[in-house]
């Protein structure tokens, strides 16, 4: 296992040059994000991801999780790397100062929720879904629950967990039977939940479960389903912890990878009922799950690119060290791998698509702070439908590239690649549930053209067009030639975005299986092309910078050739996903399922 | 773990509706592989496949193979396997009758052996290698040799091994230092090897290695190489085993997958000198390890075939049986996910790719019998240089699919294929070592432009486009509209081809780098259009059947939506694979080492 450095030179780009922390200052409650705040936020968090949480990643793999008669042990040093987190104050960053949250902008705490997660993917589960617990909790909740609970949760001495999944209920969430009955001024939920992340561990000293489960006389399907904080102890009445809750973990799943992070089986109420409390309204429980769902989509995105970075810099560290076959000098003996040309396409792959990542969500995240934050109705808006519109976008398509550049991340490695004690398999075994939870990729890209394009009629989409156009059009003013070649490929990618779009208004409104079988490719199209729109604008950055002489010039000339290479090889592919997108689906019903 | 199924009824197709039985039914020796005998054979390969292989694929990758004190034990049920596969004459079927083999053509070996290996990957690498490994003896070793050992491995009672891999040599084997001295009639070899599969086990009564090593006065480099026959037991003077040779297994790897395939790290010569043979010439070792690698090449494609095929099958099988969301009947509840769009779109992009694959790698390995059975000097030049082209496409090609298509495989499952017992991840995680061994695909790319475009002047690819281009015009006569659409998509694919060839000839002959950054590329461009002739040609079939009214009607019309499938979606994709073929590499050196 590799040392990992955390990217602060690229972010600090994005913040400072890419125009980030400028947008963010605007913003009331922002004014104190100095450069000089983010740089010493950036670096501490640096530290604690690279000294104390990533020496645990490769570890907690090979030992895993281990359940003991309901008891659950995290391995060796995750309690640890929890309690240096929590002393630092990490966990409270985002959040309301109200309850004891720092009040830092959501961008600055994905930035930073980026190294926990390149560090270790398995142990940065539990306060990213403490996380999504909090966001629902502080939205929906009364204020005699977030009095009791959120302080706690905030500061990280207690966690949250989100429990929907159900064996029979996955993406289909109608199907949940876990029932919920009135009892005085709570609830007795009693059902079994599975795939509970970090639904039992001895981490924290309580754990806030949310629970979707559904009342007797509530009515079918989605519309019938109720939200529930179920704490694994009740609380006493000066708030601290007390009696155990009728609730506990059955068993934790063997799985491919992220085997730190312990998935639990949950049983609620095999006695006389888990007490729990409302969140939110009877029966209205779905809307409160997608807050929770929302904020949780964008930090699986993250993780996306967390591993990605996270693998690349393991290959790239190989490729300088493994010398095999002749390079650019061929008296010199074997050359490192990453003279040639092969493993050179491998990692500029890897980079472009890091580097493309880490701008699209940061920028996506410094709009969710403009959501919450910006005093105009019209900005508030227009924040908001980005931000829903970039959500699927950002979970399908960065994790589906997590499992592509993870994979090619053992590819550069070889032979060695194949072999546990390397830790490039590792990533690519951890990558692979992303594409899976928080809503399958399918899902998001049913998301994409359903509720965020056709359903507001492509509203949405068409402003992010419009800035695009525009974007190509100041392009036009600039005379270097690697922005000449960005600026085709880029092109090409928006216009054949908007094509697809207009073909989904007009035909994927007309007949859903359509739709559905264009939606993974127009995911996959639409996080190409915003992947290249910011890497043009650090190339645009980056080009200025050259011409000026100013700065690190070697840094920009990699920021300008990554750019380009993104164009080459992968904005230039945007325009055939065209044809699967309008014609991929007349052959989808035609083999019967008993044949298929 | 579900039921496998062997795909009998498309093999059935591909012989007997595809022209291929008919091909080999012409070549001398071939004359009594009649469609009786072809069944015969098929079906009660399948049976051993299904029942007896296929039940040991999960429980074999949960246990492992275990290595105790220098003993090396398979999982239980192996050896049982083995024995019945052995005694069926299983392992005999393409060999010369000269040594007790069936002399069957390679084209059915091949299709048996897919179903070997989708049964059990791990398992079926065993023979893999002993196949490489009578190949290598019976066209290089001395008669003598030859009677010592063919008969054995030919039967199975002995199994081969490919020793090539040290720690400093992998991709590189001038980098191979295992020494080898002259002592007598024979030599004493010292050196170890790694990444040895099945380089010690005890299902056979004898292991045959053949060992990359260098004698004392041989030139630096690739040429100073020679090949060894080294017995894990020296033979009695009645043939049979003896006394130990010098060499033993010191471990064994904790690999990703195929964990019940020991990959042994060989010592040879801790005392003495393990004794060891001349195959061939000395320093000509590399000639015979091309024999090996060749053919062992085509075995791995067809692994990521295989394995392709045996996700699909799950995945199809899950999707019947899975019930999320509403389907085509809303009032019916929830549906089953093969209704869903996007699950149809990954089921036929899995079948589609494995119909393709079985199709191309038929049709090659019976090239590869007129290869070697064709009477004319014209005929046996143009088969083996068109087997060469394929040979780097099939490896590189089917093994990149494999790991996209069992990834797919895993995703169709959801939540469940991230749960090892599934058996969905299992395929997942012993796909990845196909695009790495027997030459990483970095390697294949380079060997199809380099040895196999290029260095001939691209005759070999010239002749292949010439037939593509018939084959286009022969469309033109047929009136079919998917046949129009699959026409369309394949002419442009087989015009790309043409001009990344023509540009590799132009360009690439100018630029190493260049060639090495398209190389990959040119792989996928030239699988895909590969994969799209042979379901065209398919279609072709299945098309005038459908007119016709005979056979299997649905067998025919998902036929021919699984090409034009292919075409919309895949082959689709193949145009713009020339922006990166002929412009991705000039951004590949522009970083620096250091900082990439």
């Amino acid at each position: 296992m590799t040392v990992y450095n955390a990217p602060l030179k690229d972010l600090q780009f994005i913040y400072k040059e890419m125009g980030i922390l400028e947008q963010l200052q605007g913003l009331p409650g922002c004014e104190e994000v100095t450069a000089d705040l983010l740089d010493a936020v950036l670096d501490e968090a640096s530290k604690l991801a690279t000294d104390v949480i990533a020496p645990t990643n490769g570890p907690g793999d090979r030992q895993g999780a281990q359940w003991d008669n309901g008891v659950v042990r995290v391995p060796d040093g995750f309690e640890e790397a929890y309690k240096a987190y929590v002393e630092g104050g990490w966990n409270s960053v985002p959040f309301e100062p109200d309850y004891g949250g720092q009040g830092l902008p959501w961008a600055l705490s994905s930035s930073i929720q980026e190294m926990w997660q390149s560090a270790n993917l398995a142990w940065a589960l539990c306060p990213l879904l403490n996380q999504g617990a909090v966001e629902a909790i502080t939205a929906h909740a009364s204020d005699d629950l977030k009095a009791q609970y959120l302080e706690k949760m905030i500061s990280g001495e207690w966690s949250g967990t989100m429990n929907l999944t159900e064996p029979q209920a996955g993406s289909d969430l109608s199907l949940v039977k876990s029932r919920a009955e009135r009892d005085g001024d709570h609830y007795r939920i009693k059902g079994q939940k599975i795939f509970i992340t970090y639904g039992e561990h001895e981490m924290t000293g309580n754990i806030i479960h949310l629970v979707l489960a559904r009342l007797p006389d509530a009515p079918e399907g989605v519309k019938g389903i109720s939200l529930f904080l179920v704490p694994k102890f009740l609380l006493n009445n000066d708030g601290t912890p007390g009696e155990r809750n009728d609730l506990r973990c059955v068993s934790i799943e063997h799985k491919l990878g992220i085997h730190g992070s312990p998935t639990c089986v949950m049983s609620y109420g095999d006695n006389e009922g888990a007490i729990g409390y409302l969140v939110g309204e009877e029966n209205k429980g779905l809307a409160c799950m997608f807050t929770m769902m929302n904020n949780a989509r964008l930090a699986v995105g993250q993780q996306g690119l967390s591993v990605a970075e996270r693998a690349y810099q393991q290959a790239a560290d190989f490729a300088r060290e493994r010398r095999q076959g002749r390079g650019h000098d061929p008296k010199a003996g074997a050359a490192p791998i990453i003279e040639h040309a092969d493993v050179r396409r491998m990692l500029m792959t890897m980079r472009a698509y890091t580097e493309a990542m880490r701008a699209v969500i940061t920028d996506t995240m410094c709009l969710m702070d403009i959501s919450k934050r910006h005093g105009e109705e019209s900005w508030y808006a227009w924040a908001t439908r980005r931000v829903g519109l970039m959500t699927p976008v950002i979970k399908g398509w960065f994790t589906d590239l997590a499992v592509e550049l993870t994979s090619m991340g053992v590819q550069v490695h070889g032979g060695m690649g194949f072999i546990e004690e390397t830790g490039a398999a590792q990533h690519f075994r951890d990558s692979r549930i992303l594409p899976i939870y928080e809503g399958t990729n399918g899902i998001q890209a049913m998301d994409l053209v359903g509720r965020k394009i056709m359903f507001d009629d492509g509203k949405a989409l068409d402003e992010y067009l419009d800035e695009a156009h525009s974007f190509i059009n100041r392009l036009n003013g600039l005379s270097n030639d690697d922005i000449a070649v960005i600026r085709k490929y880029l092109a090409a990618g928006i216009d054949t975005l908007e094509q697809a779009g207009d073909w989904l208004l007009e035909e994927g409104k007309k007949d859903p299986d359509a739709a559905g079988g264009a939606a993974a490719y127009l995911l996959r199209l639409f996080g190409t092309v915003a992947g290249g729109i910011m890497l043009a604008k650090a190339a645009v950055v980056a080009c200025a910078k050259l011409e000026s002489g100013e700065g690190d010039q070697k840094f920009y000339a990699a920021k300008l050739a990554t750019a380009r290479f993104y164009a080459e090889n992968v904005l230039s592919q945007a325009p055939a996903l065209l044809i699967p997108i309008t014609e991929g689906h007349k052959t989808l019903a035609a083999i019967d399922e008993e044949i298929l």
